[in-house]
């Protein structure tokens, strides 16, 4: 069995973003030469996500919009969280709605995915610094 | 270490559609004389899911109802990604609710269920081929 | 490779309940000796999550108001899966926003969390018995 860890490093320039993490994913399977197996990708941070979706950058604003609607940011007061002297308490819902984690199969050396599948970082509550996991473990 | 590797055709009747798959990741299960280990069974399109809960008529309906208060199909326009000419950015929202995957724990030769847990494939932009991906890993 | 598989069991005293389990999946991992793998947790009720986020009493709060916003429990006859004399389809509506399962990596026999990550399960149909899954898989 082999298994290879790795750790992105992310510090967005704005409170939300969304970023294509599928190219830095890639390379660190091909690095792990591992051709069958499962590779898990999860933000380490409790107000950001991973998962998967288009890379379509009207979608992209679709998601903004709608996540706001769900979990608006203001009033910060509405959340009891933010009784702590954070301002995140949305970050925090909305990351349940878009989720931690990935876990995507690998088949023949490859990323098994389907035509428009591409992994994304969410920033929810950004301009500091996270972290997201790639565990691949297969053989 | 063992790996199985099935992939699931489905051509839904109409654009929202839900339909147990339990039966269809047993026989690949079975197939796979895997006794130990996880089975991922995710979409390989971004406008559907894969998710566990009850298979019963009401709930299903429930999750159509709210799914669709929740991320409206209409008016189309209300939505930046339709603007590329698709009229599917509704099923991209639903389905980061319901889920892209999951993951299930193979305990003596059977997916390790609680009484009431079935498999199911959402479809929320149907009428057209989709793929589900079923890999199990272990031994 | 080596596989550990624990059933945690809940009875909880409320409807609603966001109990900590982490201490409890650590010592799973630690009785399992598995220094580098992947460990599943998941609900194996259907009314039920587990996730991932915050151990702040104030957060769980705004999560119980949230998800009563998102999918309120009353008036119950406003649900189909109600009519078959349940009360909780609320529940099962829940439960896909904070989700079914987490899959956590091991690096180093531990845990590999970000600061702020602990596990949680998520009752949202409580006062009756529930179990919850613990799979890890590794070497």
């Amino acid at each position: 069995m082999k298994v290879k860890t790795e750790y992105l490093l992310f510090n967005t320039s704005s409170r939300f973003q969304l970023i294509n993490i599928t190219p830095l994913v890639e390379k660190i399977l091909k690095e792990s030469e591992i051709k069958e197996g499962l590779c898990l990708v999860n933000a380490m941070h409790i107000s950001s996500s991973v998962f998967i979706n288009d890379d379509e950058i009207g979608l992209h604003k679709d998601f903004h919009k709608w996540l706001e609607k769900l979990a608006p940011h203001e009033p910060i007061t509405q959340y009891s969280h933010n009784d702590t002297g954070e301002e995140n308490a949305d970050a925090h819902l909305k990351r349940q709605i878009m989720g931690r984690e990935v876990v995507i199969a690998i088949t023949n050396s490859k990323l098994d995915f389907g035509p428009w599948e591409q992994i994304f970082y969410g920033e929810f509550d950004g301009m500091r610094k996270k972290r997201v996991l790639v565990k691949i473990m297969g053989e």
